[in-house]
């Protein structure tokens, strides 16, 4: 039963997340419960920040993916997921995320310098709304350091921060929240996809508990309490994060797939990109990456691809993985990899 | 597990559905789940709407409600729903809805006129989206004459028809669709609520076959099938939908709360809306209808009210209830509606 | 020289604007120079309001025409202005004009409907805005009894009345004004074309002196003031509207042409819209409309049509014509017609 | 009189612009008058690229000025201007103009990574609009080199290259257009302002021939052609661009001016900045510039400021200006200039 009741599941999984994921990490937050989906989390967070601020304009970044609603699709870049709805992909600004234009170039002093000018058409916003690593957009990571920088700047705009955890969120990062460890409090957190621990729908809005100013049924649905899901997230948290054992493992596993990956970049000559259980090659072109893709599918390996182009391949292996798979599947990838490059250049060659 | 995929569940519900649901109305249509909540698929139906037909503007009616995220809300007609949103809600045209403005007006002529107008102001329109019998709006219903003259004007002005039957579809008419036995056929159909079986997350978008051009990953997102609701979606059409069994008895229902509540209506003076297992009483004021619901939660009946005011009492018994049941549920109403009418008066009554 | 600045020229016009026009009429405004243009000045209207209720839904009626910049087309509902831009013409709610949808409807108590009905999906509304005779949309009027409805619903709902008197304004109705004798006052009058008395561009906004709430320089323009035209305009109202000898004059042209056109619709059977100088014949047909006005055009004439499908021949004749001319237009016109429906008809015939 | 009507003014002025304006600088350009404004010439410039392209994004850069009616003001960059519309100003990206992040970042290159880049969430535009000196925005200027990239860029994107020449055309930058001498030619220009040559309301949108796809009336107005204007237009022309004196007088009056203004800069610190007769001090603080203008004005001079806070002292003497009233002009500026850094630092100090 799904309906938005007050139920002891529902209750038991409250506790839980208060008590072993917020309170050890010194966090505060009011949780909503949305339709489960991540586009419904996403559009009522941002429909929260703009009730309380009075602004309409929100500022999401180059290459971020919010979802495919029409709200939560105003704030993502793809073209593809956009071209059919332009003309209604309205109130959001787009700022180049960090490290956009280069390292030389500093994006969040170049956001602050024209939310600080009057004149410049940067409307005051309601909320920045940005992935710690943007999953589908290629794998970019903001450093501790811009994302103070923008944390900052929300605060000096009275702009809201909202975080979208939804692919970065739940230990993908190697913590549980993409954030952790970046000394930056958002003020709004939008969680997804993994919360439930066992693939069901779930969604969650984490709110500054004074910024709840919804009315009774104001945004509402009907399946906004997936109880199924209360259970097994309950039972995941329970599970992975009651102590730290399992953040210790995946700090293992993070450290040799990052060698690996290290190594392979050092051999190959392609970038690495990302952070934790969350990194990628960029291969450069969608053709190769797609071969990459193609071979390893052969050698029983599903991987998928992002980015601009889908120029990036993606390792997103479960956080619960052991040491044999993780090399094993590694292994695979480095094959099919090899296997690509030989057929690219058209004669035998190792990376 | 509920990510995107080709898995058993999916296939053997795809499977019950169109032998069960869609051939022996002689209906064809594609499947399309998108992530399980009714806002989800009906954002996704609106824009493959304005996809195909390269048009903005929609066209919802008077006191309609389709859901809160940024696409469904603009659909919505609910001032409480709308208002922190307003000024994104765009794109969409409001018509009066069957019997607006009293029985002597025929609002799909007026539609027409403003339609057939070059000059009206009412742009071409991508679609025309309604509810057959408006849950929330106050169990306002539309007769096959007017359904008929919207469907004729959709067709003459090449505008989709589609149909929200995500809280009047599955049974709640008293057959599967609500517009069954009307002689329209629309283009699109959302579903959700109650297909699941089972109150789990879970929606659809019935596509005419044609009308499917969507791209790879267009409307994506992670939930997009619910394996666990494939399989309480199968049982529960297998259970109630593979004879006519289940639609007997749920008529034999309908007939006797359709009596009760004329009687009912005879009784007391006050109206009564809606048709199926989906009707209602107009109390007039929202203080009578919170009194009644009131009364009628001490006597440990849950009721819902809607329309406009939250005026009209809303009768949504479960459609597998027993006569038993349904015989108690009704006097405890009335019960509740003849203390209520006690109080407002001051003096004892019976209705 | 044309710039925004304080010059004896402008000043006359204001004293002589004021002493003539308004206190006459009992009316108190202040004037607002916008870009001498009717659309310029619109624009300004429609922004004021929106800034002073701070709601961005703004009711323009069905046929209506207000200008072709982005924020007047959108109040305006002819197909061929709107259809390069319609997914930019938003925050504009359509509303059935006065007798549009023939006598038995009252479209006024619609609209109440509409508005008072907090889930009719009809947003609270900055502003009405209308013109009391529609001159491109085909002569239609409206009554004093539907005005004032309109002008109550609007203030009962904290909207503001802003009649568009571009085209029926400065004497063309019959009166200065064309809402004059019917007992409304409106929050704003936007006039332009006739003002200047010279064909010079100028247009003004009238304000109900509390409303000026701009900022310096908000809405601003190289040419807020012309001051040619502000000589002109000065001129002409001294001529015309200094004692009532023209408009007595005006007002037996207005019953020749009134008279006449009677006798033409008895004798073809064709009806005859509009008030004032502002009449014209519903020929049922573009076809025939244009060729009464190529028919016109070979007999010296130059003649508009309007209307949904410029189906209306619409006469303007100067103000100031003298009657031999009056009588002179009129019979050609009736040639043309007569002419038009031998060509027609494929045989003599006389109307 | 000024309607659209075909006159003998209109068709001098046609035929003089060809002549001596375009011939000579061999452009070819279709000439449209809208209505006499330079917004709504922007309108038009902007609906048009919109309507050819089928795109609705339009680009427009930081700190950049083009009018208060709806579709100018989504162009324009101030919040004073902007703040009481910015629910309805869509569908305008913001581009960083020339120099905007300082000399070290090329912001052409910048957006055309943001454009190339199909996860950006840079749509692809209808049209860049851009001025070439900024006059309100601060006085900024785009280099040859910037200016053509961006028009490379436009040309990459099939989008099309407007630029807006209300204030820096009509020689105002030392040659007729400012564009000159810079290797680009706009698809659209848009002119109003000085073209009069006399103050009157007049505007211009030159378009390639080829663009012209307007329907008749699609963008109209009444006030399209003003007579009085053409006659003063031409005279304009035929006084000041029929042979090169004028441009030769007037490059000596730049140089000049040029020359004194970078003595100021030298002796005083402050940057000069702007082009041509379009040139102003940067005071750094709106106070400071407030306190010169107010000093200007005791010395029976008016002068303007601009840039996002009014700190930039803006001069725009008459392109007709004789050097000994230049002198003056400019010596009165350096004493007031004096004056008011004195009162500042509270003691008595020469620049």
């Amino acid at each position: 039963m799904s309906m938005d009741m007050a139920t002891t599941s529902k209750r038991s999984f409250l506790e839980i997340f208060k008590s072993k994921i917020l309170t050890p990490r010194n966090l505060d937050y009011k949780l909503q419960f949305t339709g489960p989906t991540g586009a419904n989390a996403i559009e009522a967070a941002v429909k929260l920040a703009r009730k309380i601020t009075k602004r309409t304009n929100v500022i999401a970044f180059t290459n971020g993916f919010h979802g495919c609603s029409l709200g939560a699709l105003a704030l993502t870049g793809n073209t593809t997921n956009r071209s059919s709805s332009t003309s209604q992909l309205i109130h959001v600004t787009r700022a180049a995320y960090a490290g956009y234009f280069g390292d030389s170039v500093d994006t969040a002093d170049q956001l602050a310098a024209l939310l600080d000018d009057p004149t410049s058409g940067y409307d005051p916003a309601a909320a920045f709304i940005l992935e710690v690593i943007q999953g589908e957009g290629g794998l970019n990571t903001a450093s501790s350091d811009w994302l103070q920088k923008i944390a900052a700047l929300a605060e000096r705009h009275d702009t809201l921060l909202i975080i979208d955890e939804i692919q970065a969120g739940c230990g993908r990062s190697g913590t549980f929240f993409s954030f952790e460890g970046m000394d930056v409090t958002p003020d709004i957190i939008v969680m997804s996809k993994g919360i439930s621990g066992f693939g069901l729908p779930m969604s969650l809005v984490l709110l500054r508990p004074d910024l709840d100013c919804w009315l009774p049924s104001e945004h509402n649905g009907t399946f906004r309490g997936n109880n199924h899901a209360f259970v097994t997230a309950r039972a995941a948290i329970e599970t992975f994060w009651k102590d730290d054992k399992f953040e210790t493992t995946l700090s293992e596993r993070i450290d040799y797939l990052t060698q690996h990956l290290q190594g392979l970049a050092e051999r190959s000559g392609f970038c690495i990109k990302g952070r934790g259980m969350m990194q990628g090659v960029d291969l450069r072109t969608p053709e190769l990456a797609k071969r990459v893709q193609k071979n390893c599918f052969e050698r029983n390996l599903v991987i998928e691809t992002c980015g601009p182009y889908g120029e990036v391949l993606k390792l997103l292996p479960p956080l619960t993985i052991n040491q044999i798979d993780l090399e094993l599947g590694l292994e695979r990838i480095e094959d099919a990899l090899t296997e690509a490059l030989q057929f690219q250049s058209g004669c035998p060659k190792t990376i």
